[in-house]
């Protein structure tokens, strides 16, 4: 069902700032290529209004932040805004720290974000400082579950309206919630988590999917979402059938990651939408 | 002889707040998650003292260091100590400048470590900071071989007097000293030395293994660093095998660190205690 | 051709200084260690001459730069060119920001480089900022053709004159132009540009090169861009006997500088001299 989504990406190539940490940067620059598309990463203030905007997406990932960076995001972000380019948010770790929470109200803040990924422990703090609920704690568990998956759902279509963003909430089940659909995506494995790297990886993809889908945003992270679910478990497979571990499964996901054609991809797809 | 040291980091799955550089800090994050626990990495002065907080070790690395996060080390530093999580020193490169020599002493100064992990020319370095016989070069080789490994030992239960911490040193030959005993481990290949990482990637593996065991510091030691080197031997036999090179060297390291299981690393382990 | 560059890099295992990005930097330092040379990364301005002082080539790359590495870049370059040690450029993204252009500037202002090496984009960045012709676009395209590889090696020769420095285009062809010859390599395969970092690996690359073969600059260079290019052609015909993709590509070419001889370079070898 996403020819046209992944095929866009190889069509217009889209070039993606990121300004991200330094944990898993070299992964997501990576995926970006493996994908067709291009990463450029820079975070000096001085230079990240020319460097967004010659570029056809901005994400925006908070997990080594510093007061330098920070500053450097909102800066890259209004200017994102101005040029109307995607900007993608990957709040890692919102809720460990008093700063890092206070980052992520900073960025949503200043910055409109077209679409916001995280885990659910993330999304809930961001849905804490992103509307009129400021303070309130989102009343659901730190697990997307088939028994809390309708509940989740309200919730991710309550932040959406606040937000104005697609919610991406990923875990063993993966959602997608746009204006119209929640899109609910059953790939991956759980082993995925032995690797660092996966979340920011797929913020990175979601932005140039967002770029060269801009009007289906909804659509597009759903595809990216798969992509990158689709890979790890391919990934997984192939480790098992080699008697390989979790380095070799790292290069197989960036593997299945440059491999993935629309074909593939509907052959490997477990999606419902809603 | 490790299984309940081993056991006990699957059991709690540790998660190590690391301060590290930006070298190989996408190996140590992937080493722990290898070995089931978790990594943290955050720099900022703003935040170490909450990311420590919600972690149970701290991992501090100076491969890369700079003004703003040595201070940030201190400050996470001594509030591990102040929580009584063990927190581990990596002194990469202590000797080869001024200021990295100067970090060094700062740390020892503000920071009680429990573990203190690196080559024997770092070693030489922070013992030289580490005490009252500051200034004075231990008078012992750069290398450690069986003519040299008695004196090696002295030299490293006087700086575990010093220190207070666990003393770890690596090389052809690894050592472990703590207060009752010197393990002596003879795993790990000459060619691990080809590729960049593995230093700091069993420094952090030290954390999570040190907070799962904190009654058995010396041991859990002598447990991690058998790991690291029994992963290397399997992974070059691996890439003689396939005809490989340091490429998949780094892959397969990483991919026996997370498949080692006690079984395993009993059926490899080159150990003496002495 | 090449025996004499390369078995002096192994014989004197060259110390090489790199003050480079984070996205590949951990590339760079195992390139480095699998061409049997070693990395030290550092970059704060309190160490730098301190570092390159026990270095023996000195590698600026500015793919993250930021206000304080520039500082750090100049003054380790400057510390350099005192003890008479290689200088490599790799001015990454030149051109992309007016921030990033003139810091490419200051460097070429400050420090006298041995060797520049980019894409022929970021070269014409270069030219503009390198001598009284400063402003006034190289008047060539921006992919480097047969149809205009003379003028290419003409323009190059000019920069060359300019900068007193060797000049590294790298491409579909690459192209090294020293005071007396121009080489052409046809080594490399397209697909190398699906992953990061082999620009930045190929400069570390040519530190190591260039502090082993001070009186060949030009040859040692041209050996560089065979070395890396070559790999890259044996690592994708491999990706492809085995089905694997854009990940295993990225370890395999690390793999295959690992194990490159002279006697199998000289078998791969696509170059010409003029």
């Amino acid at each position: 069902m996403f020819e046209d989504i992944m095929n866009r990406v190889v069509e217009k190539t889209p070039l993606v700032h990121c300004i991200t940490n330094y944990v898993t940067v070299n992964d997501c620059a990576n995926a970006l290529l493996a994908m067709h598309a291009s990463p450029i990463m820079a975070d000096d203030a001085l230079e990240v209004e020319d460097i967004t905007s010659i570029c056809q997406a901005t994400v925006l990932n908070i997990g080594t932040l510093n007061t330098r960076t920070i500053a450097s995001m909102i800066k890259a972000g209004k200017k994102a805004n101005a040029l109307h380019h995607p900007v993608i948010l990957d709040p890692v770790g919102a809720g460990a720290s008093a700063f890092r929470t206070q980052a992520t109200f900073d960025l949503l803040k200043e910055v409109n974000f077209s679409v916001i990924r995280g885990n659910i422990s993330e999304i809930k703090t961001v849905y804490a400082g992103s509307g009129t609920t400021k303070g309130v704690d989102a009343d659901i568990k730190d697990v997307v579950t088939q028994s809390n998956l309708e509940e989740t759902i309200q919730f991710a279509k309550e932040l959406r309206r606040q937000s104005g963003a697609v919610i991406v909430i990923t875990g063993a089940i993966d959602l997608i919630v746009d204006e119209q659909h929640a899109y609910i995506i059953y790939n991956g494995h759980k082993e995925m988590s032995r690797i660092t790297g996966t979340g920011c990886m797929l913020s990175a993809m979601l932005g140039a999917y967002a770029a060269a889908n801009r009007d289906h945003l909804g659509a597009a992270c759903a595809c990216g979402v798969a992509h990158m679910g689709y890979s790890g478990e391919l990934a997984y497979e192939r480790i098992l059938r080699e008697d390989k571990g979790s380095g070799s499964l790292r290069s197989y996901i960036m593997d299945y990651i440059s491999k993935m054609t629309p074909e593939m991809l509907n052959g490997g797809l477990k999606i419902e939408v809603r």
